[in-house]
C-alpha cells in the first residue's frame, strides 16, 4: 500500500530559522534531530550555508551557517538514520566552505533557486553531486514563473545537471490542488531521470493537501516541518504527513511528544501559522513580506485595509 | 470561468453555537448576518430548530430553538440577499414548531441524520418542502458509513425524497481529496434530480482543499465558516472559499474587517482550530468527543498520550 521510494525531508530548523535568525539553541536542534530520527524521519535539514563574508555572526546563529563541527555536536551520541541535509542559495555560498562528502555529516545538499538562476543552480548543484552529496534542485516562487522559461529550465536541468531530485517550490502558499497536479506531472514528464519533490506554504491551509496532491502525481520527496514552523504561514505539517503516510517506519509518537515539549511553549513566543495577511498573500500570489510587515505593525490586525492596499495598486 | 450554480453557505452560527451553547448574543449575531449580506454569502445558517421540550432554554442560548421573532429582529433594518437557513436533527425537533415557508422568515430547512436514519429524514424534508422551505439532507459521519448502506440511502432519497441537495458530510475531519473524489462522484452518479453539498471539517487542514475537491467534482452547494469557527477543530474557512470562487458576486472585504473586530477577540475566549489532538482524531476517523475531554482536563497537552489512549484499545 505505500511507496517505498517516497523520501520525508524535515525541514523545521532550516526554514524555522528565517523566523528568528537562525538562533535556535543547541538543546532545541539536538532535541529536534531525536525526535526525528526515533520518527523514522528520512532527511533532517538544518540550515543554511551561507557565507560568514555575506552575513554577520553576530546577528545570525549557527544555522545559517552550519559547521560541520556542529552539526557533529548535535548528532553526537543518537542513535538514527536520518540523514543531514543543509541549504544553499545562488550567490550566497562560498562553496570552497562544502567539503567533500566525505568529511562531512552532511549528507544532502540543496540548491534553490529562481527559475532565471537555473544556469548558476545547475552549476552548484554539480559541483556538489561531485564532491558525493545527494543533490537537489528546489526551484522558488514557481507560481510567478509557471511559462515557457521553466519548461526550458527542467530541459536543461534534464541534460546538463546530475541533481537527484527538482522541487516544486509553492513559496507563496498560492497554489490550488489542480496547479500541483499540472506542475508535477510537467516535472515527471520532462525530468525522466530525476526524482520530483513538493515544498509547500500554508498560507491557505494547502500546504498538507498539495503535499497529497504531489505524492498521487508521483513526486516522492516530501518537505514538511513540525507543528507546520516555517517563515510566515509555515509549511506542510509534519506530523500530517507522517500520519498520512503507510510507510511503517515512520512513527508518528515521538513527533507529537516533541509538539507538547518544545513547539507549543516556543509557538507563544514566535509566530506562524494560519493569519489572515498571509492568507491573503497567498490568494494574491504575492510574497509574503508586506504581510510580515504588517504583522510587526500597530495594525497588525487591520485585514481589510491590507487587502485593499494589495489591491488597489494601479499597475497599468 | 465561474460556475453560477455554485452556493455559499455560512454556518458559523450554528456550528460554531456547538462551542458555547449557542449563547451567542445578539448583537454579535446581526455583525455576522450584515456582513454575510455585505460579502453575497448565499445563506446564513443562524442554529439549530430544536424542541424546547428537550433542551432547556435556561442552559442554551437562543440559536439552539430558533425561534423566527428571533431571525426577524437579527435581519431587521439590514439590506440582504442572503437567505436564512435552520439545521434539524433528527429526533430532536417537533415539526409542527415550523410554520410553513410563507410565514417564517427561514428560506431554508437542513436536516442532519446518520445513514441509519435515512428513513426518517426523507420524512422531515419532504414535510419541509411541502411547507415550501428548500430543503436539504445532510448525512453525517460518512467516513464511517461508505459501504453499501449509503448507496442503498442514496437511491432510496433520489426515489422518495423532494429535497433539492445531498450533503456529504466529513464529521471527523478524517477525509482525504481522493476520498472526496469518490464519494463526490458516487453521490452525483445517484443523485440525478439533486445537487451535491460538501461540509468539511478541519482536524487535518484538509477542510478547504477538500471543498474545492468536491466542487472540481461538482458540488454546488459548499459550507464554510468565517475563520473557520466551529466544534473541535473548526469548518472550511469562509475567507479562503470566498478567496477561491471567481464568482464576482462575491466580496471578501466585509468578511476579512468582521475576522478583525469580532473573531480575533472571540478566539481568545474560546477555542477552535488546528489543535493536536483534533488531528489526531481526525488521522482516526474518530468523534472528537475524546480529544475535547481532553482539552478540557490538565493534560491538555498531552499529545502521545493521547495518541495511544486511541491506538492501544485492543478490539479482538
Amino acid at each position: 500500500m505505500f511507496r517505498p521510494e517516497i523520501k520525508v525531508l524535515d525541514c523545521t530548523i532550516r526554514d524555522g530559522g528565517l523566523i528568528n535568525n537562525h538562533l535556535f539553541d543547541f538543546r532545541f536542534v539536538r532535541e529536534v534531530y531525536k525526535a526525528l530520527s526515533a520518527a523514522g524521519v528520512d532527511y533532517m535539514e538544518i540550515g543554511y550555508k551561507n557565507s560568514r563574508e555575506l552575513f554577520s555572526s553576530d546577528k545570525y546563529g549557527e544555522w545559517k551557517f552550519c559547521d560541520d563541527d556542529m552539526i557533529k555536536k548535535v548528532m553526537d551520541g543518537i542513535e538514527s538514520q536520518t540523514k543531514i541535509s543543509i541549504m544553499v542559495d545562488v550567490g550566497r555560498v562560498n562553496l570552497d566552505d562544502v567539503k567533500p562528502a566525505s568529511q562531512s555529516p552532511v549528507k544532502m545538499v540543496r540548491t534553490a533557486c529562481y527559475v532565471k538562476e537555473i544556469d548558476k543552480a545547475i552549476h552548484m548543484a554539480n559541483h556538489f553531486s561531485e564532491k558525493g552529496y545527494e543533490t537537489t534542485i528546489n526551484i522558488m516562487a514557481i507560481s510567478r514563473d509557471e511559462g515557457p522559461e521553466l519548461n526550458e529550465a527542467l530541459h536543461q536541468i534534464e541534460e546538463e545537471c546530475k541533481t537527484d531530485v527538482v522541487y516544486v517550490v509553492d513559496s507563496f502558499g498560492s497554489l490550488y490542488q489542480e496547479q500541483i497536479e499540472e506542475l508535477v506531472k510537467r516535472f515527471k514528464n520532462i525530468l525522466k531521470t530525476k526524482e520530483v519533490g513538493f515544498h509547500g506554504h500554508n498560507n491557505q491551509q494547502l500546504a498538507f493537501s498539495n503535499t497529497i496532491e504531489a505524492i498521487i502525481h508521483n513526486a516522492n520527496y516530501l518537505d514538511a516541518t513540525v507543528y507546520g514552523i516555517g517563515r510566515a504561514a509555515g509549511n506542510c505539517p509534519l506530523e500530517l504527513l507522517v500520519g498520512f503516510l503507510k510507510n511503517p517506519k515512520f512513527d508518528i509518537r515521538p513527533i507529537l511528544e516533541l509538539i507538547s515539549s518544545e513547539f507549543i511553549p516556543l509557538r507563544e513566543k514566535i509566530e506562524w501559522g494560519y493569519i489572515i495577511p498571509y492568507a491573503i498573500a497567498g490568494m494574491m500570489n504575492e510574497h509574503p513580506r508586506a504581510a510580515m510587515a504588517l504583522r510587526d505593525s500597530d495594525k497588525k490586525e487591520n485585514y481589510r485595509e491590507f487587502y485593499e492596499s494589495l489591491t488597489n495598486t494601479g499597475l497599468e
